[in-house]
């Protein structure tokens, strides 16, 4: 028997290249009347974490190559953002007119890298912000610097909208984790009648991701901070990184 | 700015055939003080809905077929196991040993076309359990139930734990949805900088589904329900059909 709870965050002002989001989150907290504890996981948007860490790019100061010529002419894209995707891209999986479906250097599998143009200001030219460098690290950091400003053990998760191969609709996934099991893996133990539970290992990380970044909302809602309580700390290290299924286990590349 | 709240009831009997869903939920609610509401979103775990509907089947009473034979010798699998994964499916999307990745005739794409032998009985030799035959059509009666019972709006989501090609773990997705937003289609609107927002669709069911799943547990926590409350209340009629991604668009077939 659970009771959960999801809080999102309004009133956080605009990100800027060098934003403390840590500073950020507590004051968010602290004007709902909220203090962060152990067991608690903070959920970021990606966006704002790659505000944070400068990840914003000008088209105009991108020189597309002849790879990416090709394959914007062959999807009807920007050249200069198609560079940006193959520059983060370990390969490109599938393309069609107005699809690039790319392996991130990262792991994910995705449209378009996960380089976004949306909810950007776009000065002095078109811009596009590509996911933050490393993740993973960057949770690391934010796990780190919210236990020395509070003395608590807050799990954190940096979120991201994936899209999936054969159901419409983006639901949010994990990119970063820190400081929280992000797979449970029950294999070997026993089901309700004794027998071995085969292949149950359940991804917790992707699975608060997804509430939280509907919670939180993808287009103006301007709350890109959520507070997931209500699960029992655990002290796992935890990365997003643990998520990528095997090159040698994937059977649609 | 949102406050949700997820909340799993336990104490709820092993279900057999003929088990009445919606009574069910309501004793279950009851015995937590809670009475449905409008915009209340009960999710149901889909082992309870195929119990319920008398989906067990014994293997014993399955022959297996020529193509079921050869699949399970390629698959290291039990071929009367296999025989009803193929009854169940469209399509056989890839086979390696241990694992057989269909389309099941529903739409969804997954490991043995949800097929599952965990957590049930067993009673009279070797069983297996199928999806729900038609799970929209479980949920809207459901829906319609809970409503002659209440008065209220209850939106009724039967939940599956799905994989995924690329990431490890399984997360829960709706495999059958009524009486609420599934899919959220922003194209054409706006974002904060006025800029048209291309390709947002948010999927409300699945990412619901996978933190009530996460919430409820997969294997031996015995609370196959979920209430999920602070979502703003919907009319959309709502169907797991909808995230179907049509053949056509599949461009990992």
């Amino acid at each position: 028997m659970l009771e959960l709870s999801v809080t999102t965050f309004d009133g956080v002002p605009m990100v800027r290249p060098g934003d403390d989001l840590a500073q950020l989150a507590l004051d968010a907290a602290a004007r709902r009347g909220l203090r962060f504890g152990d067991g608690d996981i903070l959920v970021l948007a990606q966006k704002i974490v790659s505000k944070a860490e400068g990840r914003l790019v000008r088209l105009d100061t991108v020189e597309p190559g002849a790879e990416a010529r090709e394959l914007a002419a062959a999807t009807d894209k920007d050249p200069r953002l198609v560079q940006l995707i193959l520059d983060e891209s370990a390969c490109v999986m599938r393309a069609k007119p107005g699809v690039i479906i790319v392996r991130h250097r990262l792991g994910h599998v995705g449209a378009n890298a996960g380089i976004d143009q949306s909810n950007i200001a776009h000065e002095g030219g078109e811009c596009a912000l590509l996911l933050p460098r490393d993740p993973d690290a960057s949770a690391a950091r934010l796990h780190e610097a919210l236990r020395a400003a509070t003395g608590a053990h807050v799990a954190v998760l940096i979120a991201d909208s994936l899209n999936r191969p054969w159901r419409l609709g983006t639901t949010g996934g994990a990119i970063g984790c820190a400081g929280f099991e992000v797979l449970d893996d029950r294999r070997g133990l026993s089901d309700l009648y004794g027998r071995e539970l085969k292949v149950t290992m359940i991804n917790r990380a992707d699975s608060i991701a997804a509430f939280a970044t509907l919670a939180m909302g993808e287009t103006t809602e301007r709350t890109p901070l959520a507070l997931v309580r209500g699960f029992a700390p655990d002290h796992h290290p935890g990365s997003a990184a643990e998520i990528m299924r095997p090159l040698a286990d994937d059977l649609f590349q």
